[in-house]
């Protein structure tokens, strides 16, 4: 069941987010049961670090940075999800970032799939998706030109148009990733989702 | 059912960590149903945060401290535990944490009663918690002996104790409020409490 006159979600994270990896595997199908659509904005957290004051959570040397290392992986077997901790992290995620919106500008569906692939490429296949030769290469196997992709990474225009999502998501409240707006209404984290499934039953809580 | 031979489970929090109070108004209830005990141990973020270098989550300020005052609200609706916005917050509770232990010292349950009715105090009547006045009303409604309870706040032996237990909970890799730990796995917020469930439910997954 679709109800077109929802608006759609509000989905922002980072490629280089574990838990936004793992919302990424789950938010559709959830507002999808709802009967609504999901826009996808990938943007990059040490632009927002920088701008909140924020940190990266998980640093592998603190306490809480160990906890987290190992709670991103407890938290992928709770949600069924294919998880393997990727030997570098957290990576720079502009190119993939830049070729989302490249290829969102020509099919919607298209860069889906190709979010998807990156998210799984990363944490699921350990892939340097840092490099625009992997970059390209996930695009390539989903029919995508390479050299026109390639071109795109460099284009000034793409450059511009992931600034501003990540300007958009600052002021729009977004201070970390996964970061999930519903009419408004702000849910922070993976471990939100139970209260998003609520929220989108019940239209509120 | 209670099964004796099961290690108590341990939850590490503060007096003034809303998550902390509403891990407190289930967890016992959670650990029961797998025949569990839970061993109670209010420690003092302020120090696990000197320690850890970590900060406060919620400053009101930020956008990130915007959200978690928000969130703090609607997890509680989502736990169906009742919560209002203390107006003095966060706050100093180590009177609340030596009484604890003076009365944990003497009768176990008691002190339950009486962190729960702290909690309550603060989070749902908007008492002010960290004053000892305060602390020693809510204990004699319990029929503590206002005076005995005013000396031991005092004690050098209480303050020890509460020094101790904060000591013990950086050792154990506590960074924050709630920590719940079960055979030697880590769960950190009220928002872990699916996973506890599960993983009480199944010895791990």
């Amino acid at each position: 069941m679709t109800e077109s006159g929802k608006t759609p979600i509000d989905f922002y994270f980072d490629f280089s987010s574990p838990y936004g990896y793992l919302m990424a595997e789950k938010i559709d199908a959830v507002a999808a049961k709802h009967g609504r659509k999901v826009k996808w904005h990938p943007i990059l957290l040490g632009v927002i670090f920088q701008a909140t004051g924020s940190r990266p959570p998980a640093d592998g040397v603190s306490s809480k940075g160990i906890y987290m290392l190992h709670d991103f992986q407890r938290s992928a077997r709770f949600l069924g999800v294919p998880y393997n901790p990727p030997s570098r992290f957290p990576l720079p995620t502009q190119n993939a970032a830049r070729a989302y919106y490249w290829l969102h500008a020509q099919d919607c569906a298209l860069a889906r799939q190709f979010a998807l692939a990156v998210y799984r490429g990363f944490f699921v296949d350990d892939l340097d998706i840092s490099a625009p030769e992997t970059v390209l290469e996930i695009a390539a196997k989903l029919g995508v030109d390479r050299n026109s992709l390639a071109a795109a990474l460099q284009n000034p225009e793409i450059k511009a148009k992931l600034k501003a999502q990540c300007e958009t998501a600052l002021q729009v409240g977004v201070f970390g990733s996964p970061h999930v707006i519903i009419d408004g209404e702000a849910f922070f984290g993976a471990d939100r989702l139970p209260q998003i499934e609520r929220w989108l039953a019940s239209g509120g809580f």
